[in-house]
C-alpha cells in the first residue's frame, strides 16, 4: 500500500496580498522562522514519504522556485499547469501520473499553503486514513473541530464511526460556507467540522468517480493516461505536452464541488493534529505573539495609542498612532491598509486592481 | 516706510510627517500646482518688495534648497541659524540685520509654510497694517475669524479700533490653546481671532519690546548689531559667525509668548485674505477634492467602500479596504496610518520616533 503525496501548489494567496504577489504567491514567502509553507509541507511528510513518491502540481512560473526550495523533488514528478483549473484538474492529473508508476497507489492530497504544527500526529492520522482508503475504500478527507463561528469554509457534517475503522465516519452531508448566525449554530454542534482539503483514496478510486461525476472528463482522462503510459520509460516530453492539453481543456472546478459532494462514498477523519489554513491575515496574525493592546506586528512596526491591528512591514517603516482593528501590510511598492473583519475581502481587492490595467505592476 | 519681508524658514513641519523629512520639511515640498509653499510666499510679495528688501532665516542644511527655490534671495539676505531657537530669535537677528541696512524700516514676518489664495487683499491688508505700524508704532499681528472651534490655535481677543486707524484693533487679551468645550464658545465670539504668526513692526519696535520683555536679550541684541554694523560694507564674515554667537545663546521662545503676549501696546488686524496654516494633514486634506465618499486621495490610491480619509502616495500603491475616518501617508520608506482626529500628535510621534535612536534614517 504505497502512499504518494501530491502537494498541490498552485495557490495564488490573493488574499495575501501584498505579501503575496503574482511571482512569489503566498506559499513560497518564508513566513515562519525562515521556511515557506510549501518547505514546511515537504518537510512534515519527508521522513516517511520516499522522494519518488511526492509530486507536487503547479504553474511554470513558479516550478523553478519549488524546485529551489524542495531540493529533492524529482523532475518528473513536478507536473506543470499551463493555466490555473482549480483542484479537480490538478488531482485528476496527478493521480493519472501516479497510476503509471504505480497502480495500487493510495495518495495524499495536500494543499501546500496550509499550517499544520504537528507531524507525529499528522502522519500517525495519516496513516490511519489510508488505510482506510485502502481497506474500505471511497474518498476520505480530513475534518476540522470548528472552534469559532467561521463563515469562510464549507462544513462536513460526519456521521456514525465505520465499525473496524476507529476515526473514520460517513459524511451526512455536506454545508455550504454559512452565514455569519448559522455559523455561531455550526460552531456548537460537534458533529460539524470544517473541510480540511486534504485528502486521502486510492488513485483508481478517485479517477473512477472523477470520470462518473464530472462530464467530459472521462475521455480527457483517457487520453492523458495513454500518453503518459507510452511515455513512462522515456524523457517524458510527450507527458508534459498532454498534460498541457489536459489542463487546459478540463473545467475549472473544485474537487470538492465537482467531485466530493456528489459522491456517494465519502468517510470523513476527524483530526487529531492542529491545522490553520493561513487563509487570511487575521490567520496569520494569530500566530504571531500579541502585545497587551492586541497588537500582533512584525518588521519594522511603531505603533502609538493603538490597539487590536495586525501589522506587518518589510523595506521601510510602519507608524500607527491612535488606530484600531485594522491590518496593515507594507510589502515593497504597497502598502494595504483593511479594517480587521474584511480580511476575507482582500481577494476582491486584489482582482479589482487587476481590472484596472495599469496597476499591474501591484500584483 | 520701506518695508522688508522676514521669511521664517526654520520649521520642521512634524505634523507633515512621513510626506515632510529631515531634508525636506514641509515647506519646501510641492505641495500645490509643483510649487512649494516657500515660493508661494515668495511669490505674494515679490510683485511689491524689492529682492533686497526680502530676508530669509532658516538652518544651514535647507538653505541651499531654500535658495534653489527662490533664486531672487540674496545672499547677504539668508540668514543662517545654526540651531532652530524658534521665532523670537529668528525675528530679533533679522530685526538687527535690517537696521543696520535701513534704521526706518517696516518688517513684515512671515511664515514660508502657510496658505493664503488671496494675494491681493493680502497686499492691502499688509499696506494697512504698515502704515498703522509706522504711523501709530506698536506691534501689529493679523487674527484669523475662527470658522470652526480649533484647539490648535492661540486666540486673540480682539477689542476697540483705533480712531484713524481703520482695521487696527487693540488687543484686549491673548488667550492660550483652549479645550474643545472653549472653543466651541470661542467659534461663536466674532472678537475671538486666530493668531496668525505674520505681524507687521517698527525694526525699532520689535527690538526695543524684545529687550524690554525677554531677560537676557539686550546685550545679545547689542553684541549682534556692534558685528553686523562692523561688517555692513564688507563681505560679511563677522555677521555670520556673530550670527552663529546670537543663536546659540538665545533663549528658545516664541515671539508670541515671550514678547507679544506681555507688551503693552499690540493691535490685532482682522485679516480679509483667506489663510490657512496646513498644520495638519486634516488641513490639508480641505484642499483637495473630495469624493462622493469623504474620501479626499492625491497619488496612488485604490480605496474600496473606504470613507471620510486622507490618502497620500507617491513612490507605491496605497489600497484601502473597509476603513473610515483615517489618514494614510505612504512617502518613500515610511507609511504612516492616524485616526483622522489625532493629526495634532503626528509631531508627538515623529519625536518618539526621533528617541527610538535606530529610526534616524526614517525622519
Amino acid at each position: 500500500m504505497p502512499t504518494h503525496a501530491i502537494i498541490l501548489a498552485g495557490g495564488r494567496g490573493e488574499r495575501f496580498w501584498p505579501l503575496s504577489r503574482r511571482d512569489r504567491p503566498k506559499q513560497l514567502l518564508p513566513l515562519f522562522d525562515g521556511r515557506s509553507l510549501l518547505q514546511r509541507t515537504a518537510d512534515r511528510i519527508a521522513g516517511w514519504i520516499r522522494p519518488d513518491r511526492v509530486w507536487v502540481v503547479a504553474g511554470a512560473e513558479v516550478m523553478p522556485e519549488i524546485r529551489r526550495q524542495v531540493p529533492f523533488l524529482l523532475e518528473s514528478r513536478c507536473l506543470v499547469e499551463p493555466a490555473a483549473r482549480n483542484t479537480a484538474a490538478a488531482i485528476g492529473a496527478a493521480a493519472v501520473a501516479v497510476s503509471a508508476v504505480e497502480a495500487q497507489a493510495v495518495l495524499l492530497v495536500l494543499p501546500s499553503d496550509h499550517w499544520i504544527p504537528d507531524p507525529e500526529l499528522f502522519r500517525e492520522d495519516v496513516e490511519r486514513a489510508a488505510g482506510a482508503a485502502q481497506g474500505l475504500g471511497g474518498l476520505h478527507l480530513f475534518g476540522i473541530a470548528a472552534d469559532r463561528p467561521e463563515t469562510g469554509y464549507g462544513y462536513i457534517e460526519r456521521g456514525a464511526e465505520v465499525p473496524g475503522w476507529p476515526g473514520t465516519h460517513r459524511v451526512v452531508r455536506f454545508h455550504e460556507k454559512p452565514d455569519p448566525e448559522r455559523a455561531i449554530e455550526y460552531a456548537t454542534r460537534p458533529e460539524m467540522l470544517w473541510n480540511s482539503g486534504i485528502f486521502v483514496w486510492r488513485a483508481s478510486a478517485i479517477l473512477d468517480a472523477m470520470r462518473l461525476a464530472v462530464p467530459g472528463m472521462a475521455p480527457l482522462l483517457s487520453e492523458l493516461r495513454a500518453a503518459v503510459n507510452q511515455d513512462a520509460e522515456r524523457a517524458r516530453p510527450q507527458t508534459q505536452e498532454a498534460l498541457a492539453r489536459f489542463f487546459v481543456r478540463s473545467p475549472s472546478e473544485s474537487i470538492d464541488t465537482a467531485v466530493l459532494e456528489k459522491h456517494a462514498e465519502t468517510y470523513v477523519a476527524p483530526a487529531r493534529f492542529r491545522w490553520s489554513d493561513l487563509g487570511t491575515w487575521v490567520a496569520w496574525g494569530e500566530h504571531l505573539p500579541a502585545g497587551a493592546d492586541g497588537m500582533r506586528c512584525r518588521g519594522s512596526v511603531v505603533a502609538d495609542e493603538s490597539r487590536d491591528c495586525i501589522a506587518y512591514s518589510e523595506g521601510g517603516l510602519l507608524a500607527l498612532l491612535g488606530v484600531r482593528d485594522l491590518i496593515v501590510v507594507r510589502m515593497g511598492d504597497v502598502t494595504l491598509v483593511c479594517d480587521r473583519n474584511r480580511a476575507q475581502d482582500v481577494r476582491r481587492l486584489v482582482r479589482w486592481v487587476a481590472r484596472q490595467g495599469d496597476l499591474e505592476e501591484y500584483l
